[in-house]
């Protein structure tokens, strides 16, 4: 496995396109369009929010029932979420407007929306947007990155990713773009990410290995704790790498997953260290938890703890707070048995061991902390069981973003 | 039942008094003790939190073992939390301390601490605070005074109250002194409420009411989410009204349940409003939930939410973040069916209707928010339970509070 240099384009058969199509005021780019020129396998994963944005239940629709799909269309700058029936249909006509410029059944078509909650999308814009899109779309590496600039909301840079694996003698491709916490229109976050990929592998497989790897990537990233109503990662697989079909779990299995890890895990960091207002990436690694889910817990917990986040945007090594949040965290331990260091390109320190302050320099912590990605490690010191998350730190910024008047 | 200008020492028997015993550097007051003539009947709640600071276990003890407390005494400066055996040695040797001054066992000696985390108690201050403090114990309204003023680190005003009851006749008084979120050496919160009786009640009743209540108060207050290690209300009850014992559920007991109700709400509200950079008490109100423990989940989704906290520093009505709070929290409604409002001294607005925006003017939510104690209002419209929670707005002083070097 290695990293390419590319986005959702990088796999054989796929092609993109990125444009202003209106709907933001800012002149930025507001439409992305994916396409393969073959029909896709497709497997997705959605929020758990009750309150489920129109183009989530479409898409999910769509990863149930329609045995192929072969597009996805994205806008940012309108959530089309809490917008009713009205929101429903415009989702689908988007759906149906993009099918018919591609020439495929709008059962083909992925749908996506990011931005302001409770307005209804603009749907001239929209309607322009695909039939600009549509001709243009193209397999070249500016092609991806075009798309990966048009799903962007208040992220601060494109988020894109590709790796190369070998899949029974032929060198397939995953890759991948996404969006992180951002809006235009001062509302939620919401995470969108597009997964390519010309491997060849069976639909119950590619929704196993996604369902399977979301646990310990998407799902471990945490701006603000606030769980968006639109929240979706797709991927899709062509199959135009030519392997030998993955149909069941072994070496070729192994390696999908393992590319598509290095994928997600990629874009989970980007997203996570490019949150709200973000100066840092926290990372948060839990170990000697009694097991899996209680080591996912804990790293949460500490990843989104307000206080953790604003003493690292201080670069102060307040490890209570961090005590205290694997503390509140709901998971069992003995608090005297817990040992944390603090980790960077400048260097490592333990600061608690046996749940007291180990003997260190405050200095020397402040110097750790300054870096641009910066990772707290506990170990619990209850079982053999370790997660990662990642975070941000809580910044002026991140207030100032969002209590801004909406105007 | 009415309320009366008074604190701790307002019930019959309850003396008090605060003074500087020299562990906050700035001067300020630090030490506060509290006694009552007669041996009291003592219920607790403690942290949930399994770091449990030195003071939280001893006064579980106190609690559960003791046959009856006399005494709390409190500093404020440092949490003695995560500090080991030590801690808990320094800690026993401050309920000793103080049982000596008053002629009282040490076991009847309730301890309460706040402030930093990790830091050992300077026991020469906390002696010499003991001393002082003993000789000048007080009855008078300004003794309960300073004694909530020497509990308070980085709250803005002291906060006390006093109810008065009939009980079978004969008048008694329930009352009590909190402090909320901050910090001398920025810390994590901590929440300590002291709340003295005269009235007589049996110790199961007396812990019976405490824990009832504590559900529908204290804990529906978030400032941020983060659960100290230090969290202790204790209820004193010295059974000084001379009122017919409380030994069963009756008319007496619903009495005194309401007036502990009301002190533990007054007191709820004012540290919720007394939060952390706070410019704002925000109360949500959910109704129409299919269960009590779901209203309570629900309302406390939409209160601890950052992004609806910094809304409501903005003065945004922005509705979607309190929809999507409300859809992240756990419990299972139809979105479609929610109808939230705005609710201050400035008027109440209905801003949305059946999940989706209802017509309303911004300028009319926004003056709504401008108050000093804002609520929002949603019914869910998926049962009859309803519930309420407390907490405050999300500001830039918020983070500059806690991401302050400790210095």
């Amino acid at each position: 496995m290695k990293t390419v240099d590319g986005g959702v384009t990088a796999p054989k058969g796929f092609k993109a396109a990125g444009v202003h199509a209106g709907i933001k005021k800012s002149g930025k780019k507001d439409m992305a369009l994916i396409y393969s020129e073959a029909p896709c396998r497709t497997a997705g994963v959605f929020t758990t929010n009750v309150v489920k944005a129109a183009p989530v239940k479409w898409d999910q629709k769509v990863v149930l029932e329609s045995p192929f799909a072969q597009a996805v269309v994205v806008n940012s700058g309108v959530a089309n979420a809490c917008t009713g029936k009205e929101g429903y249909d415009c989702c689908t006509e988007m759906a149906a407007e993009t099918g018919k410029a591609l020439g495929i059944p709008k059962e083909a078509v992925l749908v996506a929306s990011t931005g302001v909650i409770g307005a209804q999308l603009p749907m001239d814009a929209i309607r322009s947007g695909i039939s600009k899109m549509a001709p243009i779309l193209g397999c070249k590496r500016l092609d991806a990155r075009l798309a990966a600039e048009a799903i962007m909301t208040t992220d601060t840079k494109p988020k894109e990713i590709a790796v190369e694996v070998e899949l029974g003698g032929k060198t397939a491709v995953v890759s991948g773009m996404g969006k992180g916490s951002g809006m235009i229109h001062p509302n939620m976050a919401t995470m969108l990410c597009f997964l390519t990929t010309d491997a060849c592998i069976a639909r119950e497989m590619l929704q196993k290995a996604l369902s399977a790897d979301v646990k310990d990537t998407f799902n471990m990233i945490s701006v603000d704790g606030d769980t968006s109503t639109n929240d979706s990662v797709v991927l899709l697989a062509n199959g135009m790498a030519g392997n030998p079909e993955i149909t069941e779990e072994g070496e070729d299995y192994r390696l999908f997953c393992e590319a598509l890890h290095e994928v997600m895990t990629t874009l989970s960091k980007m997203i996570a260290g490019d949150g709200e207002g973000a100066t840092c990436l926290f990372e948060v690694k839990v170990s000697g938890a009694p097991d899996k889910e209680a080591a996912r817990t804990l790293a949460k917990a500490v990843v989104t703890s307000s206080l953790t986040k604003a003493a690292v945007f201080g670069r102060d090594a307040n490890w209570g707070r961090i005590l205290c949040a694997l503390g509140y965290s709901g998971v069992s331990f003995d608090p005297e048995k817990v040992d944390i260091w603090l980790l960077s390109r400048a260097g490592k320190l333990k600061i608690v061991e046996n749940g007291t302050a180990a003997g260190y320099e405050e200095e020397e912590a402040t110097r750790i902390l300054s870096e641009e990605e910066v990772t707290a490690i506990a170990d619990v010191g209850a079982g053999d069981f370790s997660a990662t998350a990642w975070g941000c730190d809580l910044t002026l910024d991140y207030v100032k973003i969002n209590a801004d008047y909406r105007s």
